[in-house]
């Protein structure tokens, strides 16, 4: 078979009417994809997105279809040596290069496009992608990984040794994985926009609901922020984890001064403190909060800098987001990097459709690179946003991501959706 | 007077026909530029670039267009009051933000938009863009600088210290200048796909011409690099500097073997080891290496980027780059930064309109934060690419470059240049 064609989408919603999804930083996003569908000689298809916050999906769509067409007439017979192939294929453009390399509008189209890949390579084995990915073997994970820039800390054969040993288990931890499902977090009640009475609601919901952790946005004013954590600490009770997410507010000295001044509200991490960019900077915010733990990743740029996060200490949570780097090659990267440095993988997701995505890449994580059959410490972020508009929503069950049985990525979209939400400029 | 309307251009020449631009990374780069001509009710106008390398400059220029609407209707009576303000209208745009920040190519955009602004205002005050840099005072110049995410290492107030610590001399630095041009040194024989017999007739033409210093290109094939390295020596003799640039082709350990095995040659510097996000792997290749120095910069992000590679000792030699961060204002920033960690400036130029725009920020340095009347160590790269097609074209006199003394940046293309060589998709 061969990918013969490909359709890109720019669909916007209008979330900036209701301030879900405002923060410090992104006061007024409305919630975007740069979506595409590429379309094969024996009828199938597979589909990706990159998530977006309004104006500018349309670069992103640009560059979805100058990458997309690169695949066009390409054979796809072999989808395990494809998915080390192609992705190569779209990124190694020497002049478009220049623009990054491996950074902004340009890695986020790829992702779209070599996530679709993924879902139409797991729609043909017949497996949900997180299945798919388990049971490749080591070497073959391992070759979907461009290991340039990354064999001062890890190289494909140490890679392998480290899938080899957590290879044991790997069952049992499928089977748990779909008898429990995932453990998520909810960010849904934590808003910057919200009242109290709303925070207060939606706390209480998401205990209801069975989640053992929220997280609360903060970073905009000190004493307002304290306020809202006693509030949000005396609703939730002891047992539950509150962490706060300050998206990039700070710069280093006033990150330390501000958490410190936050610490006693017990916060089960810290997140974007400060510059996505900022490693060193992280570092040091790192330790001087310890024991409270540095969260990042969702803008971080590529598997560089999750490199240089991973092994100065400046990371303690690593929140891989499923299309800004690379799509799934690159995460698979960053995934053995944690492994190897013992950081936790709690994915970021919200969004429009990154729930749905990188819910897989969590659930490959604790199956194939679990150390033990338990969920101890993993979870993903859950908010409650736009999963109506996808074919295979994700779906939370008493606190955890239920694990997806229908063959791909989740990644597709409902037909209706995308033309209800078109973008039209 | 207000900005009234702006003109973007898509603007290519076929450079991958000669090889002239050929490296380890960059094997067939068509020398382009997104370009930008800000216009005025008062008849004055702007002009602006940012450098590529062919495809993906279509992106470059919707993003200038999306940026440079944004000034349409503005006043820029008081430009050094406007030139603070401006440029973070330019890029304060919350949603576009997502798509970076502050990097790819949403920042190459910002870069030619707001760096016309600056040759705009140059050209309203009647000086040079250097000179009217030089003669801004202390407080001026840090009102320009964006210090988000600086201040843990260096903020407004000990950059006002630093610059009125270097005041003295001022002028007779300026008139030395004017004086003598500004030293450079040529990449000019030194690329990848020239024969042994051009890079040798090209090394003799950098003596005759003045030049202290040549650049080779290094990285492809470690025998053939060692082959070059000894016959560009014995060319030029022990008394002219050689630096190598890799243009990114090395790994962290790779880099480290390589350049001990070229040392012997006696290097000025090793430029681009390694991916240009490495701030760690750049950091364990200059301890590696010393006392060769390690060079980046070229496509260095952004601030925060340099802030961490200025203070980890992972950059010997600071390049800036006229046009890959946020133009004039985030370039101040950088080389507040390196006169701050004793790095010293020696920007990238060569490209097309490189040479132009950065010589004003290496002449400023110079004259602003210079702390004696000496060039001592100081630099700009030389390549003697397209600057036919400038309406002021950089110059080279006795291996220097000729202060610039007509008004505003020298980023002005000819209009008939822009016609013959306008990109028709």
């Amino acid at each position: 078979m061969r990918i013969t064609g490909f359709q890109s989408e720019d669909v916007r919603f209008p979330t900036s009417d209701t301030l879900a999804g405002s923060d410090a930083t992104n006061p007024d996003p409305d919630y975007s994809v740069a979506y595409v569908t590429l379309t094969t000689d024996s009828g199938d298809a597979g589909h990706g997105s990159t998530f977006t916050i309004g104006r500018g999906t349309e670069l992103c769509v640009a560059v979805i279809d100058l990458l997309a067409a690169k695949l066009v007439g390409e054979s796809f017979d072999d989808p395990v040596a494809d998915l080390a192939r192609l992705p190569r294929l779209v990124a190694a453009d020497s002049q478009l290069r220049w623009l990054g390399p491996e950074k902004g509008v340009l890695h986020l189209a790829t992702a779209a496009v070599v996530n679709a890949l993924w879902d139409l390579a797991a729609r043909l084995v017949g497996k949900p992608l997180w299945r798919f990915l388990a049971d490749l073997q080591p070497a073959e994970i391992v070759a979907m990984v461009d290991w340039r820039y990354l064999t001062d800390v890890l190289d494909p054969a140490r890679a392998v040794e480290l899938l080899e040993k957590r290879r044991p288990g790997l069952e049992e931890r499928a089977a748990l994985l779909v008898a429990n499902g995932h453990p998520a977090y909810t960010t849904e009640p934590g808003w910057l926009g919200y009242s109290d009475a709303k925070m207060t609601r939606l706390l209480g919901e998401a205990i209801d609901r069975g989640f053992g952790q929220v997280k609360l946005k903060v970073g905009h004013d000190l004493a307002e922020d304290r306020r809202r954590l006693a509030l949000a600490r005396e609703v939730v009770g002891p047992d539950i984890g509150i962490a706060v997410d300050a998206n990039q507010a700070w710069d280093v000295p006033e990150a330390i001064e501000w958490v410190r001044s936050i610490a006693e509200f017990d916060l089960a991490w810290v997140e974007e403190p400060t510059s996505p960019d900022d490693v060193l900077g992280h570092a040091a915010i790192a330790e001087a909060i310890s024991p409270v733990r540095v969260a990042t990743g969702e803008m971080g740029q590529n598997r560089v800098l999750f490199k240089q996060f991973l092994t100065a200490g400046a990371m303690g949570v690593c929140q891989i987001d499923a299309c800004r780097v690379g799509g799934v090659n690159e995460n698979l990267a960053i995934i053995l990097l944690a492994a190897l440095t013992g950081v936790p993988v709690i994915p970021h997701a919200g969004g429009c459709g990154l729930s749905e995505a990188v819910q897989h890449l969590a659930m490959f994580d604790f199956v194939a690179l679990g150390s033990e059959a338990s969920f101890d410490g993993r979870l993903i972020e859950w908010a409650d946003h736009l999963h109506e508009h996808f074919v295979e929503p994700a779906a939370i069950v008493d606190g955890c991501y239920v694990a997806p049985s229908a063959p791909g990525a989740s990644t597709e979209m409902l037909a209706g959706s995308i033309r209800q939400y078109r973008h039209r400029p």
